[in-house]
C-alpha cells in the first residue's frame, strides 16, 4: 500500500482475519487506503496501547476491531485514540458471539465502540466508508451509487424470480 | 437553536426523550449544533423516511436514533440516507432492551447501524462527537480534552479513596 | 399465475425462499393464489413501501413477510397497509433467528405482526388460509378437513408403532 | 352485550385481565363485539376444549387467548378450532414472560398460533380487527384511518417538541 | 408386551422416538413392563386427552411424555391425570430445546411436571423407576445396585487412567 | 409432628422458606407427615450427605430440594438416595433463577432430578403427592378431587366475570 | 493501612464500591492486608497499566477486579501482571451482569481471570485467602475454621427451626 | 509420575478428556507435577468427597475440577477442601456449556470457585501456576517469560502479515 492509510483494520488473532478481510474488500471497492493489523488487547497490551495512541497521529480516521470471545480490544483501542472506532463481535466458542458481542456493545459512558453485527466485518467496512463521507463529499455520493446498485440487484433477482417462478429460481 | 445542525437525534416516541437526552447534553458539551425529533418507523413511516432522505441535503452529518422494543427506527433510517446511523437500544417492556438491541445491531449486509450500549445515548453523543472530528481537527482536539477530564474525575475519585478510606468514602 | 393472488409471500433476500416455499406449497394445497416477492426493508426501501401500500388495493388479503436478523421486513410492511401482515423469522447467522424473532414480535402497540415460529413459514401459510377462512365458509371446511388429515397421520404412525414395536419402526 | 361477539378474548388466568383488558377496549374503539372469558388449558381442560370446538359455530371469527409462564392456552385452542387463534404471552414470574413467548410462538407445524409481543394485548386487539377487515371493508378503511391517527399524534408531539425544545418538553 | 404396562412412554411425533427410546431402554433394564404412544397435544387433542384420562384406569403409575418446540404434550397430559407426569425436552429447531424446556418445566401452579434434562429420556426412565420404588421395596434396592453399578464403572475409568496415564487413556 | 414423615422438604439456606412453605402448605392440605430441613450442599456437605443416606431407611418416600443460584442441592441429594427427589430452583440474584434451573435440571444421566418451575415449591408439593399415590389408592383419589375444586374455581370465577362484566370483575 | 497490602482490591467506578466492600470485609475477617483502588480500564488506561505492572513488585499477590457491563477492567489488569487476578462480573444496566459476566469469565486462552459469581464480592475475598494459603499454612487452617464456623451457623439455624416448627421461624 | 502432585486435575466423566488435557499439557510447560482424576459428584459421591478432603493433607495446592451440563463436581470438591478450586465448565449437549457456566460461577456466598472460560481448560492450568507463583518466585518469573513468549508470537504473525499482505497471509 504507497497511499497513506485512512482506516486501521486491527484484530485480535489472525483466526479472526477470514472474517475481517470483508471489511478490507469493501474498503477497496471504495478506493479507501487501509491498514491490517493483528495485535490483542491481553497478549500484547503495550503494543495495542502504543498502536492506538498513535493512530490519529500518523493520519488514520478510522479503526475497525474485530475479537472474539471476551472481546477487549475494540474497548481498549477506544480507551487510546480520540478516533471513532468500530466493534466488530467474532463468533467463536461455545457462546457463539453474544460473549463478544456483550463485551464491544456495552461499553461505558464516555468510552463508545460503534457496534456493529456479529461477524458484520463488511458493514463495519460500510460504516468507516460513512464516515469518512463526512469529510469527503466525493465519498458520499460514491455511497448513494453504492446502495443504489444494491437496490437494484435486489430489484433484478425479483424481476428474474417473477419470470421464472420460485421452482425454477430455486434450481438456479 | 439558529445555527445549522449537524446531527439529528431522532427517536420512536416521547417516552424516549428522558434516555436520549443525554446525547443532546453531551452534544452541547462540544459545542455541536443539533436537532431532536420525534418520529416513528412504524406510525410515520413515510414522514420518517423523507426525514432521513433529506437529513444529508439539508447538512445533518450524522443521525443518532433511539428506540425500544422492536426498534426498526435505525435501520429504516440508514435505508435512505448515505450519512452514518448511530443506533440506541432503549430498555423497555418485557425484554428489558435485548430485544432493541438485537433489532439494531443485527443488521444484515449492506446497511451498518453504529450501536451503542442499551440506554447509551451518551455515549451516542460522544461517537457523534469523534466521527465529526474526522472533519474538525479542533474538534479531535477537544475529544482529547474531554477524556482527559474524564480521566482526572476518576484519578481524584481514586486520591480522595486513598485519603478518605474506603468506609468514609462510603459515607459521602 | 392467472388468478388474482390472495395471498403475498415477501422476503428480504433470495436465500429466504428454501425456507419460505413452505409457505406458498401449503398455499397450493388449498388452492389459494398467491405471488412470492424478493424485496428488502433496507436495500429497497422505497420499492418496499409502493408494494406494502398497494398490496390492498391490488386484491391482496393477508402479506406474509419472511426475513434473517435484524428482521424489519414484516414491520415496515405492516407500517404501510391496513392488511394483516404474518411475520416469519428466518434463522440466520450467529444469533440463529432469536434476532429475527425479537426484531418481528416485539412490534410496538399500534402496528401488530402475527409472528409464527423460526423458520415457521408452512405455519404462516396455514395461518394465512385461516385468516382467508373468515370470509370463506368453504375454506373454513377445508381447514377442517386438513386438520383431520394431520390427525389421522399421527393416529396411523401409532397404530404402526403399536403393531411393530419401537425397535421395529425405527428400522423403516 | 346484545351483538352477537366475533371475537373471543381468552385467558388463562384473572390475573391475565389487567393486561388483556387492552385487546377489549380497541375492540371498543373499532365497535367489534366481543366475549371475555377465563379458561384454562390446564384446570379447566375439558371445558376449554369443548368452548374451543363450538366457538366457530357460535359465529366467533377470532380468539385471542393470554397466559402467562407454561402458556399452553393458545395451543390448545388452536388445536381445536379452524379458526385464527392470535397468543397473547404475558409477563409473569421468573422468567419475565420468555417462558410464554416460547411457549406460544413456536408452535409445531400444523397449528399455528399468531403471536405478537409480550403483554402486546392492545395489538392482539388491531391485529383482530385486520383479520376482521379481511371480511368487511368498512373496517379495513377505519384502520387506515385509526392508523391515521396514530400517524398524527406523533407528528403533533414532534411539532409540540420543535416549538417547546426538549427542555420544556420534559417539564411537561 | 404381556405383562400389564407401568409406564406410558408418549412422544408428540415418531421423530422423538430416536431420543424416547433410551426410556424404554432403562425401563427394560429394570424389568418394568412400559408402552410406547405417539400422540399429539395439537393434532391429535382428543385422543391424547381420552389415552390421559384412561391411563390411572388402565394400570399405568407414571406417565413419560416427550416433545420438542412449544412442548405442551406433557402439560396437557398432566391436565387430564392424577399420575405423576414426567416431561422430556426434546432439542429440535432454531432454539435447540430451550423452547422446549420452558414449555416443559414452567407449569403454573396445580399442574406439576416432572422435568429432567433436555434429550434425558434415560433419566426420566430412570426416575420412573424411582417412583415405582416408593410401592416396590425390591425395586427401590435394584435401584441401589444400579447406581452402585453406575459408581463401579467410573471408578474402573479412573484405574485405568491411573495405570496407563492420560495419554495412552486417550488412544484408546 | 408425631406422624413418621413421608416427604423432606430440604432447602439450602432459611431464606428459601418463604418459598418452600408453599410445599409444606399444599402437604398439609391432603394430610401428608413433612420434615422440613435447613442444609447446605456447600457449607454442610457431609450433613446434607448423611442425612440424604438415611432418609430412606427413615421412612421417607420423597425429598423435595429448594434451592437458589448455583443450587447442587438436590442433584447432590439425588447423589445419596435411591428415593426420588424433587427440585425446585429458587429466584435469588443477577440471574433470577435461570442459572438455578439450569443447576437442578440438567443433570447427568444416572441421576434423575424431578425439576418444577421456577419458585414452583407448590406444584414440587403436589408432585410428592402424586408420587406417593402410586402407593396409595385413597391419596390418588384425593388429587382427583383436587383438581376437581381447582377446576371448580376456574369455572366460578368465569362465571361471576360473565355476571359482573369485566370493569366491574376489575373492580374487584 | 500500616502493613503492607497482599490483596489489591481495584474497581472500574466508586459506584462499583457498595458491592465491593464486602470483598474487603472478608479480608479484614482473615487479617489480610488489602488496598482499594478505584480506577478504569477504559478512563484511566495508562494508570490502569502501570498499577498493574508495577502490583507484583510491591508485593501485592492477588487482585481483585470487579466491574459492570462490558467489564474489561480484570482482562487488562491480567494482561499486564503474572499475578492471579480474581474477576468480579457487577450487576448494572439492563443486562444485569451478563455482559459484565461474559466479558469476564471468557477470557481468550493465555490470559486467565478467576471469575466469581454476578456480585460476588465476598467470595472473591475468600478466594483470594485460599490462594494466600498456599503460602501460608496458618490461613489455610483459618480457612478450614471459617468453613466450619460456616457449617455450624447452617446447623444452629436447622436445630432452631426443628425446635420451633417452620410457622414460628417465619415470625422471626 | 514420580514428583508429589501440587495441582489435581479431576474431572466427572472421560469424555471430558480431550478438553481437559490441555490444561495438564500447560503445567507440563511449567514443569509442574500433577496428577488427572476421573470421578464424579454424583456417580461417586463419596469418593469425590473423600478425594477432596484428602488432598490438601497429601500436598495438592490447588485442584482443576472441569464438568459439563449440571456442573456440580467443582462446586462439591470446593465444599470439602480449603485449597483453592478452578472450576472448567464443558461444552456438551443442548444448552453448550452455558448450563455448566451457571452451575460453575454462581457459587453462594462462602465457597467460591474460581471460575474460567467455557472449554477453558488451557487457561485454568495457567491459573494454577500463577496461583503456586504466590508460593514460588521462579514460577512467578517463568510466567513473566511465558506471556513475552506469548507476546511475541503474535508480534511475528503481524510482521509476517506486513511483509505478505493479508491475501497471500491468508494462503498460508
Amino acid at each position: 500500500m504507497v497511499k497513506q492509510p485512512l482506516v486501521s483494520i486491527i484484530m485480535g488473532s489472525d483466526s479472526d482475519l477470514p472474517t475481517m478481510k470483508e471489511c478490507a474488500l469493501v474498503l477497496e471497492e471504495f478506493g479507501i487506503p487501509y491498514e491490517v493489523i493483528i495485535s490483542s488487547a491481553h497478549r500484547v497490551p503495550e503494543g495495542t496501547a502504543a498502536y492506538a495512541k498513535e493512530a490519529a497521529g500518523r493520519g488514520i480516521q478510522v479503526i475497525v476491531a474485530g475479537a472474539g470471545v471476551a472481546a477487549h480490544l475494540a474497548g481498549v483501542i477506544a480507551a487510546h485514540t480520540p478516533l471513532p472506532v468500530i466493534g466488530v463481535p467474532i463468533q467463536s466458542g461455545a457462546l457463539k458471539g453474544l460473549d463478544s458481542l456483550y463485551s464491544i456493545v456495552q461499553m461505558p459512558a464516555g468510552i463508545p465502540v460503534a457496534t456493529v453485527a456479529i461477524d458484520g466485518a463488511r458493514n463495519a467496512g460500510i460504516l468507516a466508508v460513512q464516515i469518512l463521507g463526512v469529510k469527503d463529499p466525493e465519498l458520499r455520493e460514491k455511497i448513494t451509487g453504492f446502495k443504489e446498485k444494491m437496490s437494484q440487484k435486489v430489484v433484478e433477482k425479483n424481476q428474474k424470480l417473477q419470470e421464472k417462478g420460485w421452482r425454477k429460481y430455486l434450481e438456479g
